[in-house]
């Protein structure tokens, strides 16, 4: 087959074939196409679209395009969930243990903070001696033992997909719906997980910036699941402020733990709940959504969650005395407190700001090479909605040092607006998406 | 400047500055951008757009992109002629030593035949002994010698487009026309020319299928010309059959010596008298059109034009007594007469696959190794309109083997239909393009 003909037909308008889709993604997976017809062809997908039947091609050729796991040695379901990524993020953490600690089996692959967003597995390895690289069969003999494992992306799985993400970033070819749908719906089809459930962000620290973008691809990747007999719901969340208080990579595992341990609530409780119950409800371990969320919420009151979270630190060869004494995970040597300059409500945040606050901080890379400080952050005391005098606290900062920390008090100013009306206050959740269609949530259209 | 970023605006269908077009060319003439990234903005391109600003920017910045032809030691007008390629279209044989033989001064860098067309420097190569490598002093000297040279591309000149056309062959982006516009129009600046007639091919043997398609590019060409100074028209000719009766290396030059001897007349020489008229008024040696025309007839009758053939022959080393003996060109070893399979009219012909036959029988190449069969190709007998009988001869085949002939005729069997209804005949010169605008003949709209 001739490639330069497929890029025609592409560029053309024309719907790619199954063979033709076939050979881009053996050509990817291979290195049989050189870069710069690929990078032509991602260009005019781009730009020229994709149909369902192209975009479910894609996915399901880039999952079969490298080792896929063989999962069927667990004798339950396997569950998985993703998030589209953002800030203050940390679901994951909340919801791995919770869903194990109820019965379910959690095998999940996470990926490093990227941009703004931070990353499970740099979270993680905050934690003194966390192994994230794993075997397979490391990886199944964990969860089949206790129910639950996060690690990191696997090096043999999806190889179609390690080389279009890299084209990708560097020929401004990111933002295309049907190539991000496949390509996170190819590794969690290529894991084999049949209950997966989708948390798209929307808003300002989000990839997707408004809500109708987020549902496009989200109904795009259940879409996608479905047809590949995978039980699946997305969820539509916010992201126009951080989603928990604690931003950084300790910290944010801090806010897992108290979150776990019933010391703190609020809206990453919230989402964690949301997908964590309708994770066991596809998962057939609970009748419906409510029952599932009593359940979650007995797994916290009575300690099976933290413990559980404790077994995979352990089982994972970390410190897991960091869950009953937080201050062992890393700390940060200065501390700057962020004060309100003037009185008035918090009327908006910029999210992706914050996040970009947090990689000057030293939680994120600015170059892939880069390290990361894993006691670099900053949490939030006050949410949009809450009133504030001037000189009160709206941020704790910290950091390596002090000069750090002015930046990015000053990034942080900039990125908070403090006004004088009440602002709406933001919606949670917007949607969500199954194989019924699209609810709306909250009244929001 | 970051390239992504410079992909990314064109991708959003931003006009492109001139300091982002520069570092397209730049990155393209140093090999500082790697080629996927050049290809992603190749299609970019393609799908979004130039401006007429961009068109013209990335024109003169691949202009400048290598070495600069300095004619300034020319006392006189120097003009150059393009054509964006044809089948059995020689005019610049027939030109080039036409217009010198009135005063002009004719410096002209050719190409290579590519797909189904033909080209000059291959054409010349079939007289013996032919040189069409020459450095720039050569050329000027024999230029102010005798007023006209037609050598190969300089490989020092317009580097930027080299990378770019040799990209744009296999991402399936040579069909974009600000892309094809500066691609011809940077050759032609740097050239330094002061006067350019250009020849926009529209039929079934041209890159440009239709006239209007044809008449877009010819603007553009013509617009990015004027605006660099330079006296420009263009001519939108017919391509819907072989614009001369004689296809193939050898066989062109001798329908060149033909028609400057005055021993035939046709389509090829309507159009070459057009193109050479035009040059000669731009260049200020004639009044008008019309004088010059006048000129060029006198040129064929008193020898003038074959003399100047000559002399161009001899000066770049070649055998010039080939235009007193066209038998001293190479012969085929074969020939196969190809008759009506019936009675009627030539209805139409494919002037594209009547160029592929001729590369079937080894007047092309299939790929860029191939050598070249100089003396192999087709004289056409009948044109559109004519009337034959059933076993009328209507080309004479010449091939170096019986089969390659046979296969030939085959395709060409195929290309050329006959019908009982007279036919429309096709329209030879359809639209000039000046300074003045766009001005239809003939009634074509």
């Amino acid at each position: 087959m001739n490639f330069v003909e497929i890029i025609e037909h592409k560029k053309n308008g024309l719907e790619l074939s199954r063979e033709e889709i076939a050979e881009l993604v053996r050509g990817a997976a291979e290195h049989s196409v050189p870069d710069y017809q690929l990078s032509a062809l991602l260009m005019a997908i781009r730009l020229c679209g994709m149909s369902r039947r192209e975009t479910v091609d894609l996915t399901l050729l880039m999952a079969a395009s490298g080792k896929e796991m063989d999962a069927s040695s667990i004798k339950g379901v396997v569950m998985d969930k993703h998030s589209t990524g953002g800030v203050g993020d940390t679901t994951t953490l909340v919801l791995v243990p919770l869903v194990a600690a109820c019965g379910g089996y959690v095998m999940k692959y996470s990926g490093r903070g990227l941009g703004h967003t931070g990353g499970t597995v740099d979270k993680m390895e905050s934690i003194p001696d966390m192994r994230v690289e794993m075997t397979e069969a490391e990886m199944l003999s964990q969860v089949k033992k206790i129910g639950c494992a996060v690690v990191g992306q696997s090096k043999e799985m999806v190889p179609a997909d390690k080389t279009l993400y890299a084209l990708r970033d560097v020929t401004s070819t990111v933002d295309s719906l049907p190539l991000i749908a496949s390509s996170i719906m190819s590794k969690k089809l290529a894991s084999r997980a049949k209950v997966i459930v989708l948390d798209v962000k929307a808003g300002s620290g989000a990839i997707m910036k408004t809500v109708p973008e987020a549902i496009k691809l989200a109904e795009m990747m259940v879409r996608i699941g479905i047809d590949a007999g995978v039980r699946m719901t997305a969820f539509i969340t916010d992201m126009a402020q951080p989603l928990g208080t604690h931003v950084g990579n300790s910290l944010e595992v801090k806010e897992a733990i108290d979150l776990l341990s019933g010391r703190t609530k609020g809206d990453l409780l919230s989402v964690s709940l949301s997908l964590g119950s309708r994770m066991l409800s596809l998962g057939g371990l609970a009748e419906n959504d409510d029952e599932a969320r009593k359940m979650l919420l007995e797994r916290i009151e009575n300690g099976a969650g933290i413990r559980k979270l404790k077994d995979m630190i352990s089982a994972q060869g970390g410190d897991s005395s960091v869950c009953d004494d937080v201050s062992k995970l890393p700390q940060a040597k200065c501390a700057l407190t962020l004060c309100a300059r003037r009185s008035g409500y918090i009327a908006h945040m910029d999210a992706a700001a914050l996040g970009m606050a947090s990689v000057q901080l030293g939680a994120g890379r600015m170059r892939k090479e880069d390290s990361i400080d894993y006691s670099a952050g900053f949490v939030l005391e006050k949410r949009i909605g809450d009133y504030v005098k001037a000189g009160d606290v709206i941020a704790r900062i910290y950091s390596s040092s002090e000069d750090k920390a002015e930046i990015a008090a000053e990034s942080m100013t900039a990125a908070i607006e403090i006004a004088d009306e009440k602002p709406q206050m933001p919606v949670l959740i917007h949607a969500i998406i199954d194989e019924n269609g699209t609810h709306f949530v909250d009244g929001v259209k």
